[in-house]
């Protein structure tokens, strides 16, 4: 059976390097804050501000909450936007998304400045992952996957990393982050042709398209160590991956779960970010 | 043997459809109009300022050339590029690069409106072809090997392009080009486990590390279309690919010549993306 790679300890060890950032900058009167966004009360959205809120106390980062009624105009939320981007106090801005749809959610992101761009939301810190300036962070769960393979010990360098999904939230950046690292990448998608074949030849599948248990046993081979970013509902109501994990667990070497996988570290990388974005701004 | 992809037809073909736009834009009070900055006068620099004035008139594009001396400061540099910025008649701008060395050179191309950038040089046209935002443009030698496989009807969508070379100028973008167009891509580089395998298993191989006649007979597989963007200079001083053409043609179905292939088709596609910034400006 494949070993399972758990989020939490990747989680908890970083969050201790974060801890011990968090403090220095604390002790030197630059304290690292987190401002969070949220329009409305999506369930979603409050399910994982408590995770961030925990992790931030955890970190040492503070929080402060900018909560906006579901009827809220665009030019509220950019009056908010506008006060993160001026107070020099917060380093970086989580902000929920989507937006309700009476906002122009685009509007809003290019008016959040990219250097507080913790969770790689923004054009301006998207864009800067692929240039290689140093603007603004990579998007959390992207960032997630590295942290993972490092902390377990996957090397990146020279290995044969398919990802497939093409998202900006994931498969874009994740592909970027690892060629950054030196693998040799493969981005697939719906018009790959006998994706199968591809996955299997990979060192490393990174599988993030959110269709539930879609790649099972066909899709993998012995050695591999398989990251599954998404996170969807089966048909009985319980939260499962991308991966048909039953079918593919015996196959290959390491397997992320779903849940307690990738999605355990998001929020440790995001205060990771915080911190490194108030050390930047020193 | 492989079919010649040559790049004059291809450029003459892009051309004509450039000069009916450019026309049109004339007729309609908006002639487009390209920058040339050049600092100092390199010999390369003037060859290809002498092909890129050539094609600007058969696109019927016009030309305003701004030349300082080799020893300019980067003041200097600054004060055209804000001129060029400025000017609601200047549609692109094409800088050659490296600058001398006493000039800041990051500073000059951050100082560059992106939406002039028709050369894909500045960080914010490059970032925008990541985000899919349309500000600047993908550097032409890119761009143009998209051209070309287009003209010769070499499908992408589905295909398994295998990108050799990570550059920002070419490897990186070219990528980016081919995965928007529904290709499976690969990035190779130092880095990669077995290359010559990685690229046998290609449809469409695009070589671009600047390594003459790296890429021999080891690397590629019948039905194979090469793109050789290397432009190199061999032990006999000869201009010469990356790829070992002599080598490699009696195997694959068809393969740019170096010279007279992507070289042939990079100022036709700076003229094509002056014209677009016109249109876009209006």
């Amino acid at each position: 059976m494949a070993r399972l790679l758990l989020g939490k300890p990747v989680a908890d060890h970083l969050t201790e390097a974060t801890r011990a950032a968090a403090d220095e900058l604390a002790s030197a009167g630059a304290p690292p804050c987190l401002a969070i966004v949220r329009v409305g009360e999506r369930p979603d959205d409050l399910s994982y501000e408590r995770g961030a809120l925990k992790r931030a106390e955890k970190a040492g980062v503070a929080v402060r909450s900018f909560v906006l009624d579901a009827d809220a105009a665009t030019d509220d939320v950019l009056a908010v936007i506008s006060q993160v981007n001026a107070d020099p106090t917060i380093h970086g801005c989580l902000m929920f998304r989507p937006l309700p749809r009476a906002i122009d959610e685009a509007a809003v992101l290019a008016a959040l400045d990219a250097s507080k761009d913790v969770d790689g939301s923004t054009n301006g810190a998207l864009g800067s992952l692929f240039t290689g300036e140093k603007r603004g962070f990579a998007p959390c769960t992207a960032a997630a996957c590295i942290e993972l393979l490092d902390y377990y010990d996957v090397p990146l360098d020279g290995a044969n990393v398919v990802v497939v999904g093409r998202s900006m939230v994931i498969g874009k950046p994740v592909a970027l982050l690892a060629l950054g690292r030196n693998a040799t990448v493969t981005i697939c998608h719906s018009h790959t042709v006998d994706l199968a074949s591809v996955m299997r030849g990979a060192d490393i599948v990174i599988c993030a398209t959110g269709r539930a248990k879609a790649y099972g046993a066909e899709c993998f081979a012995p050695g591999q160590t398989v990251l599954d970013v998404g996170i969807n509902v089966d048909d009985e109501g319980a939260l499962c991956g991308d991966v048909d994990a039953d079918a593919v667990e015996p196959i290959v070497d390491a397997l992320t779960p779903v849940p307690r996988g990738i999605g355990s570290v998001t929020t440790a990388v995001l205060m990771a970010h915080v911190v490194e974005a108030a050390r930047r701004a020193r």
